[in-house]
């Protein structure tokens, strides 16, 4: 029994670190889908997305179950708690990954990212990629100083979604109001996605150390410049 | 020890209750104040945000700890388990009020607003509100029937949004960029603040049931239009 339980203990944080994985591939693709216009691309993220929904719900299932019938204490109980608490927030990231997949085959066969952005996006996505696999990692060894490591990476995608609006709107912006929206969106969608990296990194946090970080869903910047 | 055990209980499903009457009062104002350019009711709502930030985390606190000394089974670690799951919807749909004071406290004294979507963004925001209220009389008395009335509401607010797009992408839009990039991101806030809801009452109904609904944070418009 004791065993079992060991088994289905390690098998929840081994989900957590799979969810985390599919999130790295959507991202992954995603932001390269939308980089170059890659319509098959985005179709992979938005056909696997399902496979991310059903493992998370497949994760609070068995985290429920074991909460029923093992009643875990202490450090297994912060780990059936923690996924309980996180696996919404990696669900989320796999829907905006899926989001930017639309973006992208929404505009298809022209280019989703508008003119005069496309570097900036490309740096966000990329920034997007590196937090979601320094997310899985985390999630895989505990090591807290990546969490720290994510929060710079968070600040640094901050200040692009900044610049965005900025360019948005200033005078020389010259694109039509759907590259205004598809600017709009795509900014949120990629700052958001860090956003619940970092929600995530922070239940991390506590179920290390058992310490309550400050951990709202917090938001960095405004909601608009 | 069995009386406490109920009273903690009781407490837990009493604090999701309050937490979303926070978010109700929140979103009223927020709409309100984003309708009228009011700024002392906008300036309201972002004081009050770190009151609903602050119960959220103390929900989690008290639900864990009633995990780990109580070992709650059956219902009573449904209601523990929902709270786990719901809380931080709650905290993100008070957010968005926040951000939609935010938008209303940037542009002022301007109107947030965009010309031509006042009708709009009013209706969106009085089913919002009722949006809110609906889901805390769900949890209040989990009457199931009050998941599909709110559903219902969420598929209006979803219209609503795609015919903001619809405007904004239209040869009739005269809107500046700001115009624009406000009218995306208010549409969006205050169509996700609904989607929220919604999931949070499909965990209610297995609070009550104790069947799994379909419950992933899905979203029933595309990213964009």
């Amino acid at each position: 029994m004791r065993e079992v339980f060991h088994q289905s203990l390690e098998d929840v944080q081994a989900r957590l670190v799979e969810i985390s994985e599919l999130v790295t591939i959507a991202i992954d693709k995603a932001t390269r889908a939308f980089g170059s216009s890659d319509i098959s691309l985005a179709e992979e993220v938005i056909e696997a997305d399902s496979i991310i929904d059903d493992k998370a719900i497949a994760l609070d299932e068995l985290a429920i179950e074991i909460l029923a019938r093992q009643q875990p204490v202490a450090r297994d109980l912060r780990i059936v708690v923690t996924a309980l608490r996180v696996s919404a927030s990696l669900e989320r990231m796999g829907d905006i990954a899926e989001h930017i997949a639309q973006l992208t085959r929404m505009r298809f066969p022209e280019r989703a990212i508008p003119k005069g952005l496309k570097s900036t996006f490309t740096r966000m996505g990329e920034l997007d990629v590196e937090v979601a696999r320094t997310l899985t990692e985390l999630l895989r060894n505990e090591d807290l100083s990546l969490a720290e490591l994510l929060r710079n990476s968070d600040d640094a995608i901050d200040e692009l979604h900044i610049s965005v609006f900025e360019k948005v709107l200033s005078d020389s912006w010259t694109g039509e109001p759907s590259a205004t929206v598809d600017a709009t969106l795509a900014s949120r969608y990629l700052e958001r996605f860090a956003d619940h990296a970092v929600s995530v990194s922070k239940k991390v946090v506590y179920l290390a150390t058992g310490d309550w970080a400050q951990d709202t869903d917090s938001e960095s910047v405004p909601a608009t410049v």
